[in-house]
Order: structure tokens, then sequence, then C-alpha cells
């Protein structure tokens, strides 16, 4: 957060703060009608499903101001919500932002968090058509909406795993809660010796998966490519066991799949070792990860193998077999929903 | 709040609240495909416009849990965002709804909320198609985005107001802000002795504005049964005086309002005499009224004269005559945005 150069928001008042912030807005994509500064944003998909979803985001449970700069954390709440748009198969088309914030904050700091925001928009080709700016009495409180495109006979719900289904997941798993558990050890450091300087080095993948996920337009762009439409997908933010126990029990099946098999980056490998955690653990209920968790047809197994990204991790069962992970020395351990809960924080 | 009877939050956990909060919620427009359950909601609007707006309200700032009961919350939280879809000419269809809650709030509470949310839903045929519950360090957040519809070419934006239009205004303004200054009168009283029953009699209408305030889809409908398409519309959240500015800043037009045609209820008169305020600046500045505020074609006078709860109150001019206010002794007083700015609070 700025320290010097600090420009209060009282100076500019609600209207005057919107504009500033939302000055150059452009829309760019034909499905975006009218954008800011109307009672609502209007706009047209005539010939596709409109995928809605939302997010709210609040300081202290979901984000960390002490390690977490606020363009980042304007790109990363744009990117959440995007990836819950891939994970129906269906493309991100606008976005509309709410904040609160309260006196601590200055308008620097809310450029910041644009910036971030924009650059994010940006690069997945969505319009920020609207939203709200007001204050709050504590804290930062972010919402945002998204708004996606997809055709009907696409779009892919958590509720359709079928047996012998191939399970497949993109990227690795485990990296950003590693990077979370660094952050927070440096913050512990920082707090008490203010000499110390955080030694990244090494790390830098951690770090970014943490502050800075990417949502996986890549995969759904391979997969529509490739001709294949998943059974079932959903994004991976709770942790790899908790999302698949979802699809399997909204699809009314069972599962395997194979510890070996869990895409792990070196990084994360070595900074479990050196925080002295279950590495398996750690890939499993992390969370955060933003990756893509889906089933394909087992006929799409060569297909699929040749994706880039990807990797099959097991197989959907006959749901009396529940679901298991089978370990490295061939034991089953039954799947467990401990993913990062809020409520219970 | 429930002080009694109070079932932890953390009991249930995250999904199972939502679970608990949403179970029963069936989708009853054929525009909402599928609800909650999944990464995104789905819905088809193939022959109409989309209409998108969003709202975020924060406890301390948006309102006051003292006197503001958690269902007459979720009531309002969800009109509000209606009343942003008629003002557009549209029709609201969907809501998602987003709550941050601290420990302070019990299952109860937050039953409560989502009964008077279910209710103004139901009265509106709106479906609840998404959301998401998560906690807060502090204080209650609510985020709630309503999708609408509308057919393209009856859309109405605040920028289309003409020289000549007559300004209207649908029901009678200032009465909200009435309720919640006596809401905080007793309030204060009741803060100093403990015994004081606050007594509302004859203020009824005052308080019911305040806290339980109805989206005008009346208004919307008499204007379509009579096919007029208003030139711009907005609703009256933050004070006629602000809305009527939008509207002349955005259309590059002036006005004239004529302060002995500013519909005022015989309660909001009574109340801003006790305290001992200028009438006609609290139905010019109040706020919350959630009327609609339209301009229609001149030759529109006999129609729109005829129709039931709407109001004439002035008419669009040149924009070098700027925006001001008739008043009973014929002087010409300018028009300010003094609207209600929680960024200055």
């Amino acid at each position: 957060m700025h320290e010097k150069n600090r420009t209060e928001i009282a100076t500019l008042g609600e209207f005057g703060l919107i504009k500033h912030l939302t000055q150059g807005i452009t829309l760019t994509n034909p499905e975006s009608k009218y954008g800011i500064g109307d009672d609502a944003a209007v706009l047209e998909f005539p010939k596709k499903q409109v995928l809605v979803t939302t997010d709210l985001l609040m300081e202290g449970i979901h984000f960390d101001l002490i390690y977490t700069p606020l363009k980042h954390l304007g790109y990363k709440s744009a990117m959440v919500n995007f990836s819950d748009i891939y994970a129906m198969n269906g493309k991100p088309k606008q976005i509309t932002v709410s904040l609160a914030v309260s006196k601590r904050f200055c308008i620097e700091d809310l450029e910041d968090f644009y910036d971030g925001l924009k650059l994010a928009c940006q690069r997945h080709q969505v319009d920020i058509v609207g939203g709200d700016t007001t204050s709050s009495v504590t804290g930062l409180a972010i919402s945002i909406t998204c708004i996606g495109e997809a055709d009907g006979k696409n779009v892919v719900y958590r509720n359709g795993a079928k047996e012998t289904d191939l399970i497949c997941v993109s990227g690795d798993l485990g990296a950003a809660y590693m990077g979370l558990q660094l952050m927070e050890r440096e913050k512990a450091v920082f707090q008490g010796e203010k000499e110390v300087q955080p030694d990244f080095a090494g790390k830098e993948y951690l770090l970014e998966r943490f502050l800075k996920p990417e949502a996986r337009k890549d995969i759904i762009e391979q997969l529509a490519h490739s001709g294949i439409i998943p059974n079932a997908m959903m994004d991976i933010s709770d942790g790899l066991s908790s999302e698949l126990m979802h699809i399997c029990s909204q699809s009314h099946v069972g599962c395997r799949i194979y510890e070996d098999r869990i895409p792990i980056d070196y990084q994360t490998a070595v900074m479990a070792e050196e925080f002295n955690m279950n590495l398996t653990t750690c890939a499993l209920n992390g969370g955060e990860d933003y990756e893509l968790l889906f089933t394909v047809p087992l006929t799409k197994h060569e297909e699929i193998s040749q994706l880039k990204d990807i990797k099959i991790i097991g197989h959907i069962t006959k749901p009396e077999l529940g679901c298991a992970l089978v370990t490295r020395d061939g034991n089953e351990l039954t799947l467990k929903a401990q993913g990062w809960n809020p409520l219970k924080g």
C-alpha cells in the first residue's frame, strides 16, 4: 500500500472515484452493448448460454495485504472468476467489480488494484462493464461477478462424470499453498526482526502461483481444438480432494486416483520437505491452484495423452467403491474434503 | 439478531451452510437453465438483451443491525437490485447472493436474511441462481448481482432525455429518509434509557419505506401497457436532485422542476416539521426512495397524466439553462447533488 504520495479518497467522492478508476475502460466484445455509467450494463448473447459466477473476497479472510500487492490482488480477483467460467467450458466476457474500502486506502492503492484487474481482463479479452465503489468500516471487500458464454451443448457441469471416465488435471498442484506458507513464514520473521530481508530465491514459482494465478484458458482452447468435451469439470480452488468429491457426489460415482500421478512441481516438493509437510497432503488439500479438474470418456485416452500440460491421474468408478487415493505402496486411502474452509476460521 | 436459540455457523461449515440456506430454492423462469451448485449459473436469453447490475452493502455503512431486522435486510438487498433493472425498463430474472459473515451471526440470522430475500424474489418472479457464503473479520457484507432482460429496442438509458421532455416521478419522495432519521433518533433514545419503548404510531409508512422498499415493477408494467417508452430513466437511490443531474449531464440537457409538484406523503411532512427540517430538501436529497425518475416526450402528456401514481414534476430544457428547482414563490434555485455519499462518511 502507498504510504507516501497518498491522495485521500474523500477528495474525489464516490462518483469522482468511480469515474477516475474507470476512465479509459473501453468495451471490446461485441456482446458488451453498454458498460459503466447507467443503472445496469447491457449485454447480448443471442445464440449462446450465459454463465454467471460471483466471488466475495474479504480482507483478513481471503487475503493479507501485508504480503499481497494490490495490483496482484486485482489480477487474482479477476482470474479466480475467469477460472469458474472456464470450468464450465465457457469464455469469460464481462465482469462487474464492487469494492468497499476503508479510509486506510488511498486513490493510488485503488489505481494499483484496477491496474491488475485491467491487465487480467486484457489478457482474457474481458470487458469491465460495471460495479460499485463504496466505503467500509474496516478493511477491504471485493466482489466480482463474471459473465461468460458457451454453446449450450458444450457447457460442462460437475454432475456428468461416468464410470470408467479418465480423471484429468491441468498444471501442477500444491504450489499456491506452498507459496502461502512461505509468505506466512516470512511475515512472522519480518514481524520479529525488521532487518531481515526475505529471501525468495529459487521459490519464485511458488510465490507466483499464490499471488498471480492464471486461469486455464489455454486448456479450454486445447480441448476445443481437439474436439474433446469433458463429461464433468470444475476448477480447483479448495483442493483436489474436495473438488473431486464434489464431482463424484454430484455425478453419483466413485473414483480412484493414484498418488504417483499427481502432478507436483519440483519447488513444491522442496518446500514441503523444508516445512516438514506431507507433499501428497499439500497437493490434495492445498487449494488456490486454479487448475482444471475434468473427466473424459476412456475412449479419449490417446487424444488426451497428447495434450500439453494435462495429466491423467485416475479414473471414475461405480459409486459403491467410494473415493480413494491409491498410494505409492498400493494402499487405498479414502479421500477427505478437508479443503480450505473459511467458515471454520 | 437471534440471541437465544443460536446455532453456530461452524457446525455446518461452508458447504453445509450454503446447502442449508438454499435448500428448497427452485428455478421458475425458463431463462434459468441451471442454478446453485456448479462453478457458474447457466442462463439463456436468445432474443433479449441481458441487463446486469450489482450492489455491495456493508454493515455500518449501508445498514445498522440495531434497527434493521435481517429479514427486512434480505428483502431490501434484493429490491434495490430489482429497482436498477426496472430503471432500464427491464425485468429482473435472476440474482446471485454473496454473504460474508462474522462469528457474531448464527444460522438463524442467515435464515431470516434468506427468508426476506426469497420473499422479494417470489414477488418479482426472480430466481436465486448462485452465490458465495464466506466469513468476515468484522460485520456483514452483502453482495447481490441481478440479471434481467429487456427487448433491445425498449432499453431505457440515462442519456436519452430530450428538450421539452416531461420529467416524471413515481410514488412519493423523502419518506425513506425520514424513516432513517426516526430510527436514528429512537436508537439514541434507546441507548440512553433502556426502559423507553419506541413509539412509531402514525409513522409506520416512514419505517416501511426505509426498511422495506418496493421496486416499482408496477410502473414499468403500466408504461408498457400504455405503450410509453421513456426517453431516459433511472431509479432514485441517492436523492431526486442527484439523479436528475445524472440524467441531465449524461443527456446534455438542463431541467426545471417545480417545488409544488414534488410528491410528498403527509407523514413525511409531519416528520420533517417535528425534526425541524426543510421538507423540500428532504425530498430532493433524501435518498433510498427507490422510485423511478423518467422523462417522456411532451406529446405523451395526456397519457402519462392518466397513469396511477406517476407525477409530472417539470420539464427538460436546453443545456444552457442548467438544472434548477422553481420554488413556490417563483425563485429558481440551482440543483445540487448533495446526495448520500458513503465515501465522505
